[in-house]
């Protein structure tokens, strides 16, 4: 065995051990432990800003783009914004211990679902160091512990900032080791944590790009919750308002191209493409956006370009859109079964059954009626942050907040019964 | 490929289409199709004996053991039983469409978290011919298409039911493939359907001994639920009352020693184990239970036999029980946590303080309080039946139930809402 592996190995010990003692903490201790690494990024801005300018310098030398530079650069601004972030999850309600229900059948036991911590979460993420403190923060909130594994590009960042989560951790009462960060680049380390560490890991959470996220799911030995694609689509049907048609279009699509929930496919309603599409994609034209669509919307709109079959099943991330007119809500039903990744879906209309329709007939995370993709995120849903959002359909669907990250077990309170 | 893969194949196309019709399909017609089934099997009840006959009839001419030959035939009652097993997941409320939470964030979003079926369930289970009925019962009553692969010695009383299943789904508008019986005696189907049928399976789910779901959680390529083991155990604390302590253990370990609830090692506490174990010893050697116990247990008991190392890892599913004495709670949560699965523990205490030590340092699916372990089970936990127990820390954990076999989605209605 490498040292690599073995050091991982005892990663897996030590967060195990951490798991059991966090589920004998108490909730203010976490609480707590999230206030003082509030507190403390706070206080280590000028530790974190340092390290971060090794880091972007490094990057820079390296040749990475000044996009992906962009990503990994902190400020005193995104310092602040980390704990802003961590205050947020901190305020947001202990899931830890709540009753999920509580009955009593008929053989007269006390039966209640409570919530626990799942154990032990690995989080493997790229360059955005504030994943370090926002992964951290929901970890804690949901009572597990954690092994952080950051993209090498931003790790001495990511170090400075797990320093300070380690010392909130202890001052709180906690083991340090309840959040520990992956100290060192080697890309083995990856491959181990998703090995599962001997039983250690209970679940894995990727955080990125989709290569990142199709290795981890094609090598994970442990569950992983996460999404590879957010192929999202918006339908304009025929009763939709042309100006909320158009201002929720132009949202979805050009708020920022680069997110998953961004769309990425518009149908349009035969009925009434002729009333809604000229004006729709004039805006995004506008606005810079590439449109693609079939013969339909082509002779609707000359300046729409054509689209070819891959077209319907590319996730862009880029200022462009895939347009095809369709029959009404089954038309854009079956289009969504046969191309979507089941992320977020929306439906522009005025007509309340067609809404329902769509809605029950669309198998996504997120189905949205008269409102953007883009709302597509555990900020906008009020869960005070996310990990990221889950395609799955098992265990947690959507944005993951603290909440997602729980398990629960049942407590069954009897007087002595005995089964018959 | 071979003609059964495409047949799998097909079986998994028809599956997910069914499944898309189901979700569209009312409540209603759920509900009809599981009377219908209960009446069905009452008037199949010939049919379904018939081809019981020639099941038994081929096990016995195999050689298969008069215990297994038990577990596999069927009575007239045992028919009846199927019928009101049926009635009773029919009469469980039903799971689909049941709104979870509905909260409205500050950017005024509607947001409700709603109930909805998995999509395609694969179960595959070995010769309990009920389980073709109470399955397929509790796939339609949470709305999932299934496709059911029962064990070779059941196939013609399982295809007689299976016909009743497919002719009370008809009769009640809904696809007759929503439930579909692997027809075939070849043990390839299961390697077809642990494959996932091209990502037609949302779910596996394993009800059998521990080589089936051992094979199932090594080769599957989609997602399982279910349990290897119950090694499960019962702690008699310092304060337990006698009486309890006696009625609990014995009926924990004997009223059936084969069920994935039993009790497999008794801890007590040492303060205690002068005044407990004695009585409690005897009662379960009257009942022709096997001891074996670590030297303190012996000391107080010296008709304990020795336990070795490998007692406290083995599900005897057996009269025999392992014995040893322990530390108060911390030592019996330490034991558990080395050498539990997760399933069920129990705490036979009068001391609330000790209870809820237990409660919440036991990470299993189930922990019990003064009650037998034996009570793991989804009809005594009043969900109408089960599926299986899930050991599982994702998704569901503990019996399985028709809600346990639902996801959910986000359905978020706006007024043209755009994201900043």
């Amino acid at each position: 065995m490498s040292d690599l592996d073995a050091a991982m190995l005892d990663m897996g010990r030590h967060a195990r051990a951490a798991a059991d003692a966090l589920r004998a903490a108490t909730p203010l201790a976490r609480t707590e432990a999230l206030h003082r690494l509030a507190e403390g990024l706070r206080a280590a801005e000028a530790d974190i800003l340092t390290a971060n300018t090794r880091d972007t310098a490094r990057a820079r030398a390296g040749g990475l783009s000044e996009a992906l530079i962009d990503r990994l650069a902190l400020t005193p601004a995104r310092v602040e914004g980390m704990a802003v972030a961590v205050e947020t999850i901190a305020a947001q309600p202990d899931p830890v211990g709540a009753e999920m229900a509580r009955w009593t059948p008929a053989n007269g036991l006390d039966i209640a679902r409570v919530r626990t911590p799942i154990g032990v979460l690995a989080v493997i993420y790229e360059s955005r160091p504030n994943v370090t403190a926002d992964g951290a923060a929901l970890c804690l909130r949901s009572g597990n512990a954690a092994i952080l594994r950051c993209g090498s590009d931003c790790l001495e960042s990511s170090r400075a900032i797990a320093a300070v989560v380690a010392r909130a951790v202890s001052e709180a009462g906690l083991p340090a080791e309840a959040i520990q960060l992956v100290p060192v680049p080697d890309r083995e380390a990856v491959g181990a944590l998703l090995s599962g560490l001997n039983g250690a890991i209970d679940l894995i959470i990727p955080r990125g790009g989709k290569s990142l996220v199709a290795r981890v799911q094609a090598e994970a030995k442990a569950p992983v919750l996460g999404h590879l694609e957010g192929l999202c689509h918006t339908y304009l049907d025929a009763a939709a308002d042309l100006d909320v048609a158009r201002r929720v279009t132009l949202n979805a699509k050009m708020r920022r191209v680069s997110v998953c929930g961004a769309t990425e496919t518009l149908l349009v309603d035969r009925a009434a493409a002729d009333r809604l599409l000229p004006a729709v994609a004039a805006d995004l034209t506008a606005a810079g956006c590439e449109l693609r669509g079939d013969a339909e919307a082509r002779a609707l709109v000359p300046a729409i370009a054509e689209a070819s079959e891959a077209d319907w099943s590319t996730e862009y991330l880029a200022p462009i859109l895939s347009v095809r007119v369709v029959d009404g809500v089954d038309g854009a039903v079956d289009h969504i079964r046969a191309y979507g990744s089941g992320h977020t879906e929306a439906i522009v209309t005025t007509d309340e059954t067609a809404a329902e329709r769509f809605a029950n007939g669309v198998d996504s995370a997120i189905v949205l009626i008269n409102a953007s993709t883009q709302f597509a995120d555990g900020g906008e849903f009020g869960f005070g942050g996310e990990i990221g959002i889950s395609t799955s359909k098992l265990h947690a669907r959507g944005p993951v907040g603290a909440e997602q990250l729980t398990t629960y077990k049942y407590v069954v309170r009897g007087e002595g019964q005995t089964r018959p």
